[in-house]
């Protein structure tokens, strides 16, 4: 046990660091180190039942994490281009993805599933970008973290959706309905009572007068994190769906700050260890020929579907920006690659088709930034109205 | 997973603000909760293989904290009486502790886990106290805490050499002196080549311009936790003697006090769930009369010995100073419930004796401090010269 969370730390770390000097994603880096120490190729680090809970806890938390990290207000600010780009942005992805599969003769849980796994947009590799050249503060920078905010949203509730008929086998459209309802209905409850007790809770969890060590804000967070993600599962939904929504309910209480620092070195330890894993399932010699093939189609539609959904959606800004929220918005990453995990592990998906998921990932998130930077540096990109003043 | 998890998490939380709400030691809490859901009561929680790994990388991840907070500096301020402290203060204990058990005929592996069991002191519980009452700047206060870094090592040390003897089966005098030998290298080894090789590496981790989430210097202490616990392991030490080494290590850079910011979450998350692991494994059912009865012998031992041994060493500082050292070094806890459960799990002690060393650990961690209390407050306790200008 030691020995593999020895390995899987250091080398999750030192591939991370390698990839984030030479201005690539980490996350990539981790999944690659992943596949070069896991079975296909050095073989140093098997699956056990202890690494792979491990890996669950890991996304759980990254998930939260991600949840604590959504301003839904901002998806008030930046309005009707992020919303639209966000809608257009998962419906084009999801629709264009599941046809390709159902059309190569996929079964139609497959289908479903590499839908989900195109829709969600990785908003982190875009925003390094946009800060690393100093345009946070454009249009076309709040037009896409607000989208990517809908976007995750969205994202969780189809794929709370997808898992659910997937556990439950059929896929008649009553059901369907009944389980999106389900999900939804989880989502609101979850914000409409859990949001005002939490507000209500969390400040008296700040106050009290107790040593730093023990956090109580920090414990509050955990025993949510882990309460929800339980809740979720025995409604049948994924257990990060209720991680999520547990993360959204602190985002916005004045406890948010603190307790953001004190997840980072859960995040810290426990995610790059998921993604190395993540990397350890991909089996080398699932690409064959046919595999690599239809991997780049998948990859395609991931980068079209996005620039044409996307770009759609944000059109009434002028070509050119609605270009740059489109290939702002391609890269997948961690939600992608949490779809197809769960997809694996449950036998939904075959590991053929998480092979090519993990390729599409891997490759739009690459893509993206070189393609991103020139768009940017050139031209005098609008700055966004301020925000100030506004509740 | 999920379940466990959120209920060992959720009940140790809530008991351990209860306790610290009644003055008591947390850690008290967290065990008899521990001790209500395991399988002798509610039968909520059984031991699962995950949980049981878990909870080994919690204690792993508790000593490095401890050998963090260590400062080996602490020693030679106090000097002289601190170390007659803590020397009389371990091996009287231990001497009697096997006595007893050798006394009531238990196996001799069993009697040095006991002996060793009873050896380290919580100094967090009498830290507490000192700090409650205002007292942390007396001559008391240094020595007691000045033992506690001297008693943590000799403890570890101990447990080092005896954890190899039980693995090993024999316990022959040559044995006994070349794994000796070898604990005492390894720490040597350690802290010589670590020690240098940590304080130039540090501030490089710190400096690292990377985001604040990556957090280089986090991530090099668990990599240095994970690898020295897997070091130890190798040459037949245990795991934690190497996370403690790895923790002194960082204990004096200028990063330590980044570095122990960051690792609060992490105690908080999995140092709770440890304690209550350790609760679950007591069974009640094992309470016979005659349990009970040595339970309370052991207990009466470890009080008199801490008592008898600390008193003497810190006699020519008074009588008064001397009986308040020795009762405030009386508290075992987390470091005893360390080895009870070590001894447990590699099945070298058996269910009865690690019913009576966790009930040992937890009277004497409710003892202590009440008896303290009166003998601080009204006494004028001599303030002990001021450590400044000293490197």
């Amino acid at each position: 046990m030691l020995l593999d969370l020895f390995l899987l730390f250091v080398s999750a770390r030192l591939a991370g660091e390698l990839f984030a000097r030479l201005r690539q994603p980490a996350v990539v880096g981790e999944i690659l180190v992943g596949l070069l120490i896991g079975p296909s190729l050095l073989g140093l680090v098997r699956e056990t039942e202890f690494l792979s809970l491990f890996a669950e806890l890991g996304v759980v938390f990254l998930l939260f994490i991600v949840g604590l990290e959504t301003n839904p207000r901002e998806l008030w600010r930046v309005g009707r281009h992020s919303a639209a780009v966000a809608v257009l942005g998962v419906v084009a992805p999801f629709a264009l993805g599941y046809f390709l599969m159902q059309a190569l003769h996929h079964p139609t849980n497959e289908a479903l599933f590499v839908g989900a796994a195109l829709t969600a947009t990785s908003v982190g590799i875009t925003a390094r970008v946009l800060s690393d050249v100093g345009k946070l503060g454009t249009v076309v920078a709040r037009v896409i973290l607000g989208a990517a905010v809908f976007d995750d949203i969205l994202g969780i509730l189809v794929l709370a959706v997808i898992s659910a008929v997937a556990t439950e086998g059929g896929v008649s459209l009553p059901a369907i309905a009944l389980l999106a309802a389900e999900a939804i209905a989880f989502c609101v409850l979850a914000v409409l009572i859990g949001r005002p007790a939490v507000h209500r809770l969390s400040p008296r969890f700040w106050r009290h007068p107790q040593e730093a060590r023990r956090n109580p804000i920090f414990a509050l967070a955990v025993a949510l994190c882990l309460g929800f993600s339980l809740l979720a599962t025995t409604i049948k939904l994924a257990a990060i769906v209720g991680a999520f929504f547990a993360g959204i309910l602190f985002a916005e209480t004045r406890e948010a700050a603190e307790l953001r620092r004190s997840m980072d070195p859960i995040y810290a330890f426990f995610v790059p260890i998921f993604f190395v894993i993540v990397g350890t399932h991909v089996a080398l010699t699932t690409f064959t020929p046919t595999v690599l093939l239809i991997g780049l189609l998948i990859t395609l539609i991931a980068v079209l579907s996005k620039l044409l959904g996307c770009g759609l959606g944000a059109l009434p800004l002028g070509r050119r920006q609605a270009l740059t929220i489109g290939i702002g918005m391609v890269p997948r990453g961690e939600v992608g690659l949490v779809v197809a995990s769960l997809g694996l592990t449950r036998g939904i998906i075959s590991q053929d088709l998480y092979s090519m998921v993990v390729m599409m990932c891997v490759i739009t998130s690459i893509l993206a930034p070189p393609l991103l930077r020139p768009l940017l540096r050139p031209a005098q990109l609008p700055a966004a109205p301020s925000a100030e003043g506004r509740p």
